[in-house]
């Protein structure tokens, strides 16, 4: 049994009855090697970037939206603003390429490797710079019309799954978008003969520059043991990859919420995740993984600032 | 379409993709006849008390743990206050009768009717305190070794279930101490031959002085129109209980979390009731429904500070 799990058994309550509360602290303790690690300061990395691909019908929402909503962001007015400030985090927003789309996956690579590579690299930066500033816990987010088929694409390749089995409806595609929509992740397999055991490979053929740079993030955090709060299934998508990669980089992860999206799920049970929160959110941006955070910092302030049997004076019934 | 759900459709995101936090604001706003509601100061009420069925073995702990943990509460070191002061709320214990317990269900009536209206009375008085000081969310706590024999007993009467169908572990029985539980249950559903419509009078009989003081409690916060986040099943009881005294108090329940005790899923289903959290918690004191704070406050937030598509220029696909 872990040390943190020893630390959590002389608090006053019932052993285990914190539920998946006592797993997370458990978790963190193991990342970082420490009993009781403290309740940190949080972080939420929101990247964006356009997509070459959604030019083939794939979203509800034209490209355009990919720029306004960064402007909203920068303005404070969307969702993952609000959602920053109720939880007390910084929100550090970066365009990783908007308004300079990758190309269409369904015709090709959507990067070059190069590109897929200086993507992950910056992102290992932000997480590095976050580390630097105090930042304990780091939540991701993305924003980019046409990322739910990047992403799709990404899981059928990784995991070997149809695509029928993981497109969804995104941030709201009626039945006929579905079907185009799986109908282009299957062009997009078939012009991007990729080895699926070549992650970085997959990722430049696939991916789009958010979804490489969020890779970078979970790679730099593990590095710096630092758990990270993912979001929906574009940044499960990015955690998929970062295993793919480094083995370790699960042990950093953390599952905000389950969305909707069917080839989420998928990828969850792929990296043995199981979700805090499912609230039936299908927005992105790093909302789920926001709302995960005050849950994250309550299991470790728990974890840091109950009272023992010995200390309370309560019977301990020993279970 | 209420005006709360109209004023969440014009906001930068796709219309429902906020899930569950776009129904609890409607929720809020029915209860309180606004469009918007504000984001509400929160406190949570933890009403304590012993009960005279601790004695027939139905709890892993002895019966002096009640007294021992409102001490704790009361210094700071249980899991509740680590959670209020997580979530910005004010802790408020009420000792409704701790080291002087009610009456063995097992064998007659717990307590008398007039009891039982006085503990409804008081804990009327605490929600109308709690509204003048301008508390806008109350969360519910328990404490009470024994108590969730005294639910069992509730539900079981009130829902016309049976004893097997709703008793379960508790904060951490044996199978043997579950058998006994039933048991215990059955003879005191049989000592206590009431009419399961007269609530308050089911309350007296197989109740505790903390559940009558929570019905209170509700009941003074549906009057103040403040919403109330139940926490696990002792509260869920207890706001049953409220729901038969007034139909309309459950316009200002919200499910704070769903714990494993089989008789909690009943209620919340006769309640209609979605849980927000489902973290494995099986500890009350108010943990699942401070955890939930944060969550209900972020709702609210959301509809108050998001742009909309007009304020942010961000193209509306309207859907």
């Amino acid at each position: 049994m872990s040390e943190t799990q020893l630390a959590f058994d002389r608090k006053t309550k019932p052993r285990g009855s914190l539920g998946l509360l006592e797993q997370i602290a458990v978790r963190i303790g193991a990342l970082q090697e420490v009993a009781v690690p403290p309740v940190p300061d949080a972080a939420i990395v929101v990247a964006a970037a356009d997509h070459g691909v959604a030019a083939e019908g794939v979203s509800a929402y034209p490209q355009e939206v990919t720029a306004q909503m960064l402007a909203n962001f920068r303005s404070g007015g969307a969702a993952v603003n609000v959602l920053a400030r109720q939880a007390g985090a910084r929100l550090v927003v970066v365009d990783a390429g908007v308004g300079a789309p990758t190309a269409s996956i369904a015709h090709g690579p959507a990067m070059t490797r190069a590109a897929a590579e200086e993507h992950v690299a910056h992102g290992r930066s932000v997480a590095v710079e976050l580390a630097a500033d105090g930042i304990g816990l780091v939540a991701l987010g993305e924003m980019g019309i046409g990322n739910t088929t990047a992403a799709s694409a990404l899981c059928a390749k990784l995991l070997d799954a149809a695509p029928v089995d993981v497109c969804g409806r995104g941030t709201g595609l009626d039945d006929a978008g579905v079907a185009r929509k799986i109908e282009v992740v299957e062009r997009a397999l078939a012009a991007n003969d990729v080895d699926a055991a070549d992650a970085v490979g997959v990722l430049a053929a696939l991916g789009g520059f958010e979804i490489a740079l969020l890779v970078g993030v979970v790679l730099g955090c593990r590095a710096e043991r630092i758990p990270v709060v993912l979001d929906g299934f574009i940044t499960a998508a990015a955690a998929l990859v970062a295993a793919q990669v480094e083995r370790d980089a699960v042990d950093a992860m953390i599952a905000g919420h389950r969305s909707p999206e069917p080839g989420h799920a998928l990828v969850l049970d792929a990296l043995g995740l199981a979700p805090i929160l499912d609230l039936g959110l299908r927005l992105g941006e790093g909302t789920g993984a926001a709302l995960a955070i005050p849950i994250v910092r309550s299991a470790l302030a728990l974890l840091n600032e109950m009272a023992s049997f010995d200390e309370a004076g309560v019977t301990d019934a020993g279970r």
